[in-house]
């Protein structure tokens, strides 16, 4: 085993799995034990930088809420700015927004309408990718305002939800991989 | 001006005000203007990171959901933890919860209860300090785990309201003061 595949491994053992939450049969994947753990946390960013690196990322978009943690911890260490994706009417400015389907019903992403400029290079930062919903009504967000999804970061993916196929064109990156929904 | 205060006179620049959000008679403090900067996000931080420094950090406790963002950039910075201080609701495990008055009614904050180890150095993050109520519920919270809150930083500090007293004894430090609610 590799140093690198030996951090993941250990990553995703430090990964809480609660059961039937929000709602039952659904395997939460909890990345909150991670990020408590002051080794886990510090992996977790040192591997998702090496991915970026060299990318010459100029704005993260967060999506909320745990996006939030790792856009900040990126952003920080990428030396780029931050641009929040948001849940409808939690920004106080002016936004454009798309909505995207889910399994039932319809969700909203906003961005403030002054928060992307043309050509800026983007890494768009979520922490689990499922199926893929959210982070790729946000790719198209950000390309509306004309900015380049240079990639899509993660920390968890759950390949049986098939989100990284329906995200191919975002580049979307992961640490681990969960069986299960 | 020192480099410092040249500094800081430019962050707050760089902090936009909405007025009437959420509601008629609140100026809103958007530091959303603030993280897409880069200079902006990398010096709020870098000014957040030399409070901390020598404090020997070992617990970020983030403050749904701005103050997760800078507690992201915090704990990537500091090389420690991080522990989410939630709405009710949002975490998935079993949780510690405290309430809190409003202006209106109350709110709730909550805590995973496997978070924080007794004696464990936490310093409480949120971007913006206004009445303080949200922060020292949070700090009070921590102090039920038996953690130590070394203190609670900010971007935005509202003298008017009276926060930076009510918390004196969490040792809130903040970059930029604004007048007004």
């Amino acid at each position: 085993m590799t140093a690198a595949r030996e951090n993941l491994s250990r990553l995703k053992s430090l990964i809480r799995t609660i059961p039937d939450f929000p709602k039952a049969g659904i395997m939460f994947r909890d990345v909150s034990t991670l990020f408590k753990d002051p080794w886990g946390m510090q992996t977790t960013i040192d591997e998702l930088v090496r991915l970026y690196e060299g990318a010459k990322i100029e704005q993260v978009i967060a999506i909320e809420s745990r996006g939030f943690i790792l856009g900040g911890a990126l952003a920080a260490r990428l030396k780029c700015g931050l641009v929040m994706a948001r849940k409808k009417g939690k920004l106080p400015g002016k936004v454009e927004e798309i909505y995207y389907d889910l399994e039932y019903g319809k969700d909203c992403i906003q961005i403030h309408s002054d928060a992307i400029k043309k050509g800026e290079r983007c890494l768009v930062v979520d922490d689990l990718l499922a199926t893929g919903g959210t982070c790729g009504a946000t790719c198209e967000l950000v390309e509306r305002f004309a900015g380049v999804v240079v990639g899509s970061a993660f920390v968890v993916n759950l390949p049986e939800l098939g989100g990284a196929k329906r995200l191919a064109k975002y580049q979307p990156q992961w640490l681990v991989d969960f069986d299960g929904h």
